[in-house]
């Protein structure tokens, strides 16, 4: 395989006019970028990188289906996922589908045609048959909980995790609880919203609807949740708020408009996201980089080797106490 | 095209329980599914949307080359290009290179190879003679200023937008002006820097190496930055800042530890991130989501019509005065 020395010596120039030209540095001649690249096709010094993957009949390529990226929790998911991506070699093709099911639906055909080696699919509407159809065409890895098949997935216990700073809240004495969510559709919030009226329920408590708040993804959200919240007659003492995003919403909207928190509202948050941190936000930090890591690497190992150690993983959330709640 | 009338009839059951299996609502029977998916599959359902492509000898792929996803300005971008992307039925091959010079070579020879139909280059460190070699295999849309060549490009004034926001800081009477920036190198922070002296030269007054704060990307960052500042001697009066990210960490870290802004520090960020908005903090608006979806369309005009009205397309910069400077 070539090296930056044999590049060197093709192009009749040192090695470090190799690494300037490669790295883009100024103050190199024309003349000597030319060779330097002359060089660099001639010896085909980066095809070698994908050769050893042709060899094998593979694309190196591995689909991620997501709804959407710029949210904060899928590019911490994806960032996870392409760390370890770059780490063996491997490009990412993503799938952003809105929830779209025809999105979906192409994204696994695409596994089906073999343009890539398997799919780590995030978050998705379709129902799981959909995926049980395409399970002999490539690995797929499912980032949640699921309970009727034998697939692939790592996922966070929602249901734990939500259990957790439900009992917290009421240790300290709250009753009226509400929460905050992304959608209402998905396992993960239906798990949340079992837990919710789990836990209500053990403490004698009816669950309310209309302290339940639908459709809270970002920052802009938790501001809208604060003005509902403000002009309830019947206004919850806390809230959970499934992203950090959202909660850092309420809470700056809070200060905004003389809301004391947490006398007034506790807010726990989800993720651990650094504003949470910097904002004091008490939080239940889920483990997103890392779960996109561990997809990757379950889907890895299974491409290299034919098997897995065991086709699921649960990664544990923790809560942790800060200013809000 | 089969559409999903022809699956219901198919499958021998209504529209409405094709819709509730394709969007995966609970409560329809195991059998009733099951018909569903195999006249989906009979009917090759999604595999029409792909033969469009296919038949044009495309991947129906865009590559998207950018360091990292993990950060609101990638992010938006991305979010640009893909919605696009969606609109005119293509997937994005992402190459996260963390300015790794093999790892854009990569990119570069997967277009060689037709592993996809064009690339989208966000950020990069390698040289531009790089992408003048590759130039005949496929469209390269660049998204930043290039002088010397004749390339696709949509970008960013960024010399403009930093011209602007340090006229209105000299004209607020500061003249102790100091910026934080991501990465010195690179086409948009040689810009920033010209811009920086060039303006700081007009008034009169010598640049301050130490005034410049480099490897600011994340809300962290802002935090390290705040406290580099209070531990100076002589400190600026006024921070340009090329993220919000990082000046709502400066922001809130100021809070924090009682420095009033703007009275002894005055900041201005960059982007108009929701963040800004909700703290407050005056910044240029940067087009990023913008930036991403015209990249996106002036590479397929000229994938489906083999030419573009022009290849080169300036966005606009637009300073919004809130409450830090």
């Amino acid at each position: 395989m070539a090296n930056i020395r044999d590049l060197a010596k093709e192009a009749g120039v040192s090695v470090a006019t190799v690494s300037r030209v490669l790295n883009g540095y100024p103050y190199v001649s024309e003349e000597k970028r030319k060779a330097v690249w002359e060089a660099a096709q001639k010896l085909q010094y980066v095809k070698n990188i994908q050769a050893v993957h042709l060899a094998k009949g593979r694309t190196a390529i591995v689909g991620v289906m997501l709804p959407y990226i710029h949210h904060p929790y899928f590019s911490a998911v994806i960032e996870g996922i392409s760390k370890e991506a770059l780490r063996y070699g491997y490009q990412l093709l993503l799938f952003q589908t809105n929830y779209e099911v025809e999105r979906e639906l192409e994204a696994l055909e695409r596994l089906r045609m073999k343009q890539m080696d398997g799919l780590i699919v995030c978050s998705h509407e379709v129902d799981w048959e959909a995926f049980a159809a395409y399970q002999e065409d490539g690995p797929i890895v499912l980032c949640e909980q699921v309970e009727r098949y034998d697939f692939f997935t790592v996922y966070i216990d929602h249901y734990q995790a939500f259990v957790q700073a439900l009992r917290y809240l009421i240790k300290k004495g709250h009753r009226r609880i509400g929460y905050c969510i992304g959608r209402m559709t998905g396992p993960n919030s239906q798990a949340r919203a079992g837990a919710y009226q789990d836990v209500l329920r053990e403490v004698g408590v009816l669950p309310r609807r209309q302290w339940v708040f639908d459709g809270c993804l970002f920052l802009e959200d938790g501001k809208r949740v604060m003005e509902q919240w403000i002009a309830m007659e019947e206004r919850p003492s806390a809230l959970l708020v499934t992203s950090d995003q959202v909660a850092a919403g309420i809470v700056l909207h809070a200060r905004r408009i003389g809301v004391r928190i947490p006398d007034e509202l506790a807010v726990i948050g989800f993720d651990n996201d650094p504003l949470a941190e910097m904002l004091g936000i008490t939080t239940v930090a889920l483990p997103h980089f890392t779960l996109g890591e561990r997809a990757f690497r379950l889907l890895h190992h299974w491409l290299e080797t034919g098997r897995v150690a065991r086709k699921q993983e649960e990664l544990p959330a923790r809560l942790l106490v800060r200013d809000t709640a």
